[in-house]
């Protein structure tokens, strides 16, 4: 079985020992992960990029996964699969000779 | 190598084609993570959870797990262990007997 | 009437004219606001403060005052009081002795 | 002297005081608003949107407007002015006989 996999069937005991699938629609998983999003922000706020507490990033990036894992779950989704075809999309949205070293959005390229 | 060790080289070597390191700070990281989780949310505003497109949540999803690993790799985190260890802190912060069946948040258990 | 009375007043006309207020729960205008907050994060993104571009900040600002006078208006709060009143509460959490030239949050003070 | 202004004039003294100012880039309010939104989303998390407690939205909506006005002030937009021109763009992005009872983007109409 792969890490994913695995990582997902942890997470889908964990909330079957708590009986919280009742609550994760897909709209409220979303909304939970931008708000775990925003926390993760939160650690940047007023400073350097730099300056952040590594273990907190730990802590809230931890959270992303965790509900970016659900998501991917309920909608039976393969994450290697999503973001290996992402990354060959965005390759085409972003040729190299084009984007090399720019930081513009692809429809401003 | 893991399945998320092999997605983090996939968009290490994207990355390095365009020269785009230089504006991967982790705070504009975190940052676009935020906005893809955003757009991810989008999907679902003035509609029932049912009634977002799932091809569309596939790619905001995709976006979502790819900024998440690049700082998983900028701050050098193992994505399993980050991850597995989360879900051992929730399961001492929401104990099985209190957290069943309620979605409130554990400092209001 | 209160200039934000006024800018209430023109919104409402404007949703029901369209019939929109049947979508305007204020789950989802929370939600649309924090949509607009990062499309207004997303002018920021790879760049220093002064490199977005103002007249697009003005747009998405205008956005999120519209979305936050919508809730106020379902709610019924006046914005001068809850404004006035935050920051009456927000000087005794940062007294500035303590506050002076720190960005820290009131509970690391 | 004008309501909004009366509010910016307000929260500038607050600030001063602080010497909070040196922190203020537009990047970091940027942030902060989002941070902010997404604490008034938290509200609403796994509930329907009338089991968010009233008092708790007008202290994160107070927040809000809180920085949104800063950001106003940064760039000197005056608040009204904004507002309604982006009140009439949308009425032309959205005529009334097309949008009328329908949630869909101004693109998909």
């Amino acid at each position: 079985m792969g890490e994913w996999q695995i990582l997902i069937n942890k997470i889908r005991e964990f909330n079957i020992e708590r009986d919280w699938s009742q609550f994760h629609n897909a709209k409220d998983l979303a909304l939970a992960l931008s708000i775990e999003a925003a926390e993760l922000n939160e650690l940047f706020l007023w400073k350097k990029p730099e300056e952040a507490d590594p273990e907190k990033v730990k802590e809230e990036l931890a959270d992303i996964f965790t509900y970016a894992l659900q998501l991917a779950d309920k909608y039976g989704f393969d994450v290697n699969d999503i973001v290996t075809n992402k990354i060959q999309k965005n390759a085409l949205k972003y040729p190299v000779e084009k984007a090399k070293g720019s930081a513009k959005k692809y429809n401003d390229l």
